[in-house]
């Protein structure tokens, strides 16, 4: 809507203010998308399968992808699915949408923790269900909050169909699940007939050390759909991930109308992805992403350590695009908004984030985007904000 | 599931019979898709657009591929899509899944030509919706009969939503809508508020002359959701078409969470696409593909002239990929199939078009997949089946 910088008709989804470290965006850093290596691996795919790349693809996606990615899950998570364990999605949003058109009906109850992933929210607000919040901490999902709205939901006669939940590097807090709640809440999902859909779109970006391992892999069978993505350890632009799950949820999808009709969801792009994770250049490129993202966390982490006042507290996230701020009790970070744009950075504030009125002196920060030095100036900027706010 | 034939895991949707001409399969003709043009295409987009071909793409689709596809559109019907009116969708079936999500509520009326695609009647079944059959003939649906169901849902107090149609080279009978047809359906649609969302799927594939104009071009702002696709015209394995609609259902997709968590539907297949339109490749690809087509329809209908017995008849199309015979009253074509498959030729019974039981003497024939010569024999055995049918 900006005549002077946007064409009518823009290509990319950002859209930046000039002179504005914009951290709300949690994009990629553009510098180390892989062009080189998807340029071979097109080639390569267009060589290799000829029209078979044209043509409708399997359901559920090319089977050499299924088996690269089994082995892969299999070597870093100590599980490997089963044949009919696993199936690619169009990335995490497209794999929750159709999750919920296929395996809920109206007016089921989806548990969200909050805050939690908005444009999630978003993607469940678009259908007939009933969302009901359930609070996280510092250690993530409060488990024990959950059982009670469980037993609160049964005396009331209702029961939860699903619950959605980011417990790896979450998105807007940065922090992941605890070792012990992890299990707590696979035993209770399993008691309660509860399905757990695991957002582990940034299992991935891990900076110190190995990930936590997902609750896919430590729950027995049914407890848990896991969405993976290839959107934060690749690109977003080839809007392609994978879901492991239960046979038979598996199926519900596989089997539903839209891959009956239309074949594979984006067989064409997965087949060029099949071969660039074959060629090696993935986890090339993974590494890399991660010895980015690790320097511009520890470049924002250091900007606020030396600028925030004493006042304010952040999470250190291993890993994913985020921290999350917590200023002084009575500072409201909507009211924050304009003066830190006014002065050259913006961020979300945390009420976004959450589904019920809450969280108004909390806001978020991407480290994704910007190289480190803009993230320590941007640092430094919010300090002086905060600082003067309200004088 | 064939251990012989099949890999556990496959890489394609299509499953032959070895021996078996299956007319079953409306899968394109996989020697003309073009490798060529999109390893071109490929290598084009990645040069021109680098990173940005990458990362998260706009949510309504690449400005430059709607910007060529308005003025194709402009040029071919005579109206061009205003700026909000159009936008790029990952195939029609997801497109169509998209629009019941996000323009119907639970309970909806959804009218349905019967017979009519039936995958398309799978992704209405994944919704909670009424779907309710208005008959079809040789000249399309019956809009007499669309009024008079139309009339009979008002008296019991409903309303319908919307309306699923193929007016062009249909699937399953290849027929288009009548002219006098296209304008009655409009006008009532206007009046009754009726949201018509037209499959236009075969459009650019017309083999006798232009196609009939779209309804969509036809009809005032917003009585028409229009499903355009490059499934037919390039290749089904870029999972990419378009919606031409008001700027109000555009809106409600490109502002729905799908898009705005992910950004645009399959945007690095989108740049692709985009410059092999931009080269010339795209019409030169279609042209191909309707002289293909066409050859392969006559060899077909060439077959069936001399075969089948005169008690036969079958719809000449003038475009798409289908045929559908009608067989005399009383045979059955689920009790010819087996008899048909044990001579060598497969196709699909008629009653799996049809909402309602109906349709016990029809079949689907598809000529898209098979060289002419296959398709000439296909009808002579199709032929010797039918007239030892019963002996």
């Amino acid at each position: 809507m900006n005549p002077t910088s946007t064409p009518a008709r823009p290509t990319l989804q950002i859209a930046l203010t000039p002179g504005t470290i914009d951290l709300a965006w949690g994009h990629p850093a553009a510098e180390f998308l892989p062009v080189a290596a998807m340029q071979r691996a097109s080639t390569a795919a267009l060589q290799r399968y000829g029209a078979a790349a044209l043509t409708y693809g399997h359901p559920a996606g090319p089977g050499p992808l299924l088996d690269w990615l089994c082995q892969r899950i299999g070597q870093r998570e100590g599980r490997t699915p089963g044949l009919h364990e696993i199936m690619i999605t169009g990335g995490n949003s497209l794999g929750l949408d159709q999750l919920l058109t296929l395996c809920t009906v109206p007016g089921d109850i989806v548990l969200v923790e909050s805050p939690t992933y908005h444009l999630a929210v978003r993607i469940l607000r678009d259908h007939p269900l009933t969302l009901v919040p359930v609070p996280a901490d510092g250690d993530g999902l409060q488990v024990e909050a959950l059982a009670e709205t469980l037993a609160e939901l049964r005396r009331e006669g209702k029961r939860a169909r699903l619950l959605y939940t980011v417990p790896t590097f979450h998105n807007p807090t940065g922090i992941s699940l605890s070792a012990a709640r992890r299990q707590t809440l696979i035993a209770l999902a399993e008691r309660e007939g509860l399905l757990i859909v695991e957002d582990d779109v940034y299992r991935e970006l891990a900076y110190d050390g190995p990930p936590p391992p997902s609750l896919w892999s430590q729950a027995p069978l049914g407890v848990v759909a896991r969405l993976g993505s290839f959107s934060k350890s690749l690109a977003p632009g080839v809007r392609l991930g994978w879901l492991t799950a239960s046979p038979s949820i598996i199926r519900r999808l596989t089997d539903g109308g839209l891959l009956d009709s239309g074949g594979g969801i984006n067989h064409f792009t997965a087949l060029i992805v099949t071969l660039l994770c074959e060629s090696g250049d993935y986890d090339a490129g993974v590494a890399q992403f991660c010895n980015t993202y690790r320097a511009r966390r520890d470049a924002l982490l250091g900007g606020l350590a030396q600028a925030l006042p004493p006042t304010c507290s952040w999470y250190r996230p291993s890993g994913g695009f985020f921290t999350w701020v917590i200023l002084p009790t009575g500072m409201n970070s909507r009211a924050l908004l304009p003066q830190a744009e006014a002065a050259g950075v913006s961020f979300i504030p945390g009420p976004k984030f959450y589904l019920e009125p809450r969280g108004e002196n909390t806001l978020r920060l991407a480290f994704s985007y910007y190289p480190p030095a803009s993230l320590a100036e941007a640092g430094q900027i919010l300090g002086n904000v905060i600082r003067n706010f309200g004088r």
